[in-house]
């Protein structure tokens, strides 16, 4: 039993029209036209392949095939919302080859004891509505709904109004549910399995990661006459720290990395002082104890910027996920479905958060990766050949439907 | 013959409110539908003093009081937009002490032998359209109409087509006219007049400026799993150069400022590398071989911080200004004007632009400054006490009308 290959890529290449940009990549901003116009042809394809689909109230869908008994369900799947300017790769082809492996089930007219199903989780790239991964985080009981409904967007859109324009906030509780298993396919999104030659990965955990957001408040003032000696500059103190979280990974030997990826200027013209910065810090590692010392970096570096300068800050550790370890189960049933089709793979963890960090406190829960073009993702440049999607399709094919007990 | 101060502030607050923030200062970016209602209230406001009222091309307002005889008005001015959550002082006020003289000698019955007017210009800021001052700088030559209606805003839009929808595209021709003199009275924006006790500035001239725009191209990748070793981070150059901004003043001892006030980051979310920066360097100094001195500063430092990135970029020193020194006898009619009026003064250079600064060049003009408190401008703390603003506007009516030949 094999995926269809061509049925795969034509449906990448439609789906990826939705929000595509000029350069070729994609802009499907969470709970945007475009996300629901994502949806809308999902949910048809969904139906199309006898599934039954009901939606949550986080907007999570859900796709479900019957199994021969009434035992929970193994899931597959992964989001349909991108960054900005990100590429086609990054969820749509987990959650397309979730949908394409549910197909090949139905060509080969396979029976499964336990019922076999996909979901499309809500806003898993936090882009727009911060934090990431809140479909798959309310529903493993790690976000109230509550917080999640009260996300604002940068123009003060609540995402529980947007979930209601576009026409997913669903009826179903969103709340932990009886799963056999949860396997996700994704990118990998780093340059390891392409710069060894190795077509799946069979993913062992998950990094830790921490999030932060800082605002410096300056005084704003116009650049001419502003002696020097009198100014606060927030925009200053703000390059002082983007500089010393990029000296973190320096320090702390090892796997540590560090990013501040957004960083917003007050009143941003040429003429005036800025008066005030926010801005993110990004932390991972494989070990939680030196996320635990970058955090304490980052609290010294800011302080130490803002005395310098004479502002005052807000910084706030507001998110951190715990190393997720994936099951063994799970894990050994990839490993077993890559080796049957005589694929080479390799253990690997994962640098990136996904929906699968989530499900793993609710379920027993797995995920494989296929290799990223220069390791590069979050990019209109992101991509991954056929070549490399089919073997990492199959596993997810053959290991879902072994643990489904595939007759 | 004095201004009538209660008049004077009242116009402040009626003006005032049009564009007010929450918290009391002023957003009036140009051409937007605040800087229409605004202008709409000072045009009536104009013809209630009995001006002759015309606009031009660039949408530079008029207001002309008959002299006794045909020659070439004096003609005092200033402009009406603002920065985002700029004051209520940096501009209105000029416009606002112009209009009071001019009420001023009517309430007097002067008669002038030259005809005495008001302008108010388009644009002063360069906040919504790059650069600053363009009404002032095409009726001087030295920007061209073409170039000046191209200029686009954030979102695309022409300062051409802007203009015509608010009403505000005239039908006189914008070119140099002959002018008997220009007096503009303006906020400090500095800290010299207020430390030093001094209510009145006299003008001699303004610092040279310098503007350039960088744009730092980087990688745009997913900020978990791209190992530090592979990043070419854009906001990581970006932050560089801001430090290396700031150091040049220090380098260069004297009394040069570096600014750098407005930063774009791309793709701007927590979880990305930055692909991209656009940012803005602005430098002032009274000696032009300074400017060029930190010019080749900054093309270094730039250079440098690119290649330790490994990001490319482009860099533009696309406006500059040549100091201005204003003319011998209207600085010297402010003068003696302050004198006769027992209040003390001290001639002052101007750090800020000002359209002073382009009708030096077609007609003998001066400045007249009053305090800021605290030397903050740009911000809505703005502020200057009635009792600080009264010396300036009687000022400026007294060298007006002896400039006019008042009888």
């Amino acid at each position: 039993m094999r995926i269809n290959r061509k049925r795969l890529e034509e449906s990448m290449e439609t789906l990826g029209r939705v929000g595509e940009t000029p350069r070729g990549g994609l802009t499907r901003l969470a709970l945007s036209d475009e996300d629901r116009r994502g949806r809308d042809l999902l949910v048809g394809w969904l139906e199309g392949a006898g599934l039954q689909v009901s939606v949550d109230r986080m907007g999570n869908i859900f796709g479900l095939r019957p199994g021969a008994e009434a035992l929970p369900p193994v899931f597959m799947g992964s989001h349909a919302d991108s960054v900005p300017t990100g590429g086609k790769y990054d969820g749509q082809l987990g959650v397309l080859c979730a949908l394409e492996a549910i197909r090949a089930l139905n060509d080969h007219g396979v029976q499964t004891r336990h019922p076999v199903g996909m979901i499309i989780f809500t806003n898993e790239e936090g882009a727009r509505f911060q934090p990431a991964m809140v479909g798959s985080g309310v529903m493993a009981g790690k976000i109230s709904l509550e917080d999640a409904y009260n996300a604002r967007d940068r123009d003060g859109k609540r995402l529980g109004e947007e979930l209601e324009r576009i026409g997913y906030l669903g009826p179903e509780p969103c709340i932990p549910r009886p799963i056999r298993a949860y396997l996700e396919l994704h990118i990998e999104q780093g340059p390891i399995l392409e710069e060894e030659g190795v077509p799946v990965g069979v993913v062992e955990g998950i990094v830790a990661i921490s999030w932060s957001r800082l605002t410096l408040h300056g005084v704003q003032d116009h650049a001419g006459p502003t002696p020097m000696r009198m100014r606060r500059d927030a925009l200053v103190a703000a390059a002082e720290v983007v500089t010393g979280v990029r000296e973190i990974p320096r320090r702390i030997q090892g796997n540590i990395v560090a990013t501040a990826g957004r960083l917003d200027v007050m009143p941003n013209i040429a003429n005036a002082i800025p008066g005030q910065v926010a801005m993110s810090i990004d932390l991972r590692d494989p070990d939680e104890h030196n996320i635990t010392r970058a955090l304490g970096m980052v609290d010294r570096l800011v302080k130490q910027a803002a005395r310098r300068e004479r502002v005052t800050y807000e910084l706030e550790h507001y998110w951190r996920v715990p190393r997720t370890v994936f099951d063994a189960e799970v894990v050994g049933a990839v490993e077993r479905a890559a080796t049957s089709l005589g694929c080479s793979h390799r253990r690997i963890l994962s640098g990136a958060g996904h929906d699968a960090q989530y499900m793993a406190a609710i379920a027993p829960a797995g995920m494989i990766f296929v290799p990223s073009r220069a390791g590069r993702s979050h990019c209109e440049e992101e991509f991954t050949p056929m070549d490399d999607v089919e073997p990492g399709a199959n596993t997810l094919l053959l290991a879902a439907a072994q643990l489904a007990g595939a007759a």
